[in-house]
């Protein structure tokens, strides 16, 4: 497939050059470690950190997602693959003021290995606490049983959002987990797959569908998902991504919920906004109330062709954090 | 091409109902004609109207930038095709205060025609006065002697951002349409091509390329660009690009800028900041000033594959309307 980039081994730092060069209001890149990108501005006296991070090829996520009340620092892996330890240890003592630091990332191996040897070292080295919460938001990756098994997905937005809003409101370490790890219990992703991305080194696709194919619940990385058929309508589709968030998650009547219809890459805005009027519709139908919207690209794999459903219950705690504002590169809230 | 639709007869309404569900605090749709969207809020007694407008399929643009600081309404056309003047006489009645409207859109036979004769109707039947600047940024449609013929691409984007801001600052229509005309004067685009997108009602691709050829100065409807070629590395596309910007709109050292790297639709974020990258280097050995920058999506041709870098003079008066806020759906600034 063709790339606009020069040497696919360079990628990721030729991304993260361009990225600083483009928000350097916003972020900057550690003298200690290229792979630990932190706030502009030093994080706040007595506030939690928020560090974030995983591979890269999901743009916007991780690195859009620094900034005022989000992640103060993020740590950038190779394409699908776990940053190492040493970038999450440099920004977890660069954001650290005291006051401990949440990690918020999604459940995949590589990633619960490094993030947890570095908050050990961080323990060591620095006296640093470290909290984590894991996004397990992905109904489709392990039963119900076991959701603790389940990978993060598009859901990480709303688990680093809650951990942010909390963290800026002057919340302390223990808070902050509490908090976070309430939206990530709160929060249900289902997906559809398309069409593949391909690796910058490889060119190869990254999975096979037929023409007329769909994959509903393929991973992030193009992790098998429960069933493949024939593409149906959007409404139909989203039909059953809805159905299998309530079925696994039920919500009543009257609940708040928010809502994100996330794009894999090169799936249309039309296409989300054709998916969220049905999702508006199924949950309108049921007496669920809409708080707060979210329709784009907001965690992508690469050029890959789908979209996914992300519903978050909403307490009046959870929503006040939805609504707090916020200031990153590549999301705003007023 | 697979795509999550529905009826692809019903697209555009579908998607339009979906966006005013997601994002009922920001837009409404008129109950005089159902392709006329304006700001939830009534348009501010005693402030000009910004009206923009084209086909779909380039979405976020031109739905996504009513709001606050930005445009008051939008007509909305079939894909890739002019909205009749219908939907823009209403939109035009609908956020109208007494101060006239300003029309900004892209410089196309069919929006030239209907939005002329919108203009014509809304100084006819209800004596509003219209100004109008057709945006004509994309160097590669016609020479530079003939810059009036020339479409208008992603630099609509910035020419909205002056529009919307003077009209917010309380500018009069004239100098609302004086700071957009010198907005337009002062933008060139340069594009490439490298995937076709394909219309929902046929599903065939809108233009062939090799599978490892790509196309200078591709149109945004997928019209011929100037030159088709091998892809070359992402820093010599650039390199092309924004050469051919400079020799067509001089840039003096120590001149402020505002850059504009647009992804076409399926091109990731990661291609785009490589690609931002290598403008910056080229710009800042120039010793030209980046005061600010944008980076992703903001004008698409459905899933069409390449990017354009657009780039935008800035006296002390832009600037300031290019640093003015704006809250809306899909563009937010503090």
């Amino acid at each position: 497939m063709k790339k606009l980039i020069n040497n696919p081994t360079k990628v990721v730092e030729e991304m993260i050059e361009g990225y600083v060069k483009a928000y350097p209001k916003h972020v900057r890149q550690l003298a200690e470690n290229e792979r630990a990108l932190v706030t502009a501005k030093a994080t706040r006296e007595g506030k939690v950190g928020v560090l974030i991070g995983g591979g890269s090829g999901h743009e916007p996520a991780f690195i859009g997602y620094v900034g005022d009340g989000m992640a103060d620092g993020v740590a950038v892996g190779n394409i699908f693959a776990s940053p190492p330890p040493d970038p999450i240890l440099e920004a977890t003592k660069a954001i650290d003021k005291g006051e401990g630091v949440i990690y918020v990332y999604g459940n995949y191996a590589g990633d619960v290995m490094n993030f947890g040897m570095a908050a050990e070292l961080a323990d060591l080295e620095s006296g640093i606490r470290v909290g984590s919460v894991l996004v397990t938001d992905d109904v489709a990756s392990a039963p119900k049983a076991e959701k603790e098994k389940r990978r993060g997905i598009a859901g990480e937005f709303f688990v680093t959002k809650v951990a942010g809003a909390a963290a800026d409101k002057g919340y302390n370490l223990d808070d902050v987990v509490r908090v976070a790890q309430k939206a990530n219990d709160y929060t249900r992703t289902m997906g559809v797959g398309l069409t593949p991305c391909s690796l910058p080194q490889t060119g190869k696709p990254s999975f096979e569908l037929a023409e007329n194919e769909m994959e509903i619940g393929l991973g992030h990385h193009g992790e098998p998902g429960i069933e493949k058929g024939e593409l149906q309508p959007a409404d139909q589709v989203v039909d059953r991504l809805v159905n299998d968030i309530l079925t696994d998650m039920p919500i009543d009547l009257g609940e708040k919920v928010a809502v994100l219809v996330n794009g894999l890459g090169s799936t249309t805005n039309m296409e989300l906004y054709i998916m969220f009027r049905r999702v508006e519709q199924i949950l309108s139908e049921k007496g669920i109330e809409i708080h707060r919207s979210y329709v784009g690209s907001y965690s992508t794999s690469l050029e890959m062709g789908g979209a996914s459903v992300t519903i978050t219950r909403l307490d009046e705690e959870l929503a006040a954090f939805v609504d707090h504002p916020a200031d990153c590169p590549m999301y705003v809230q007023k």
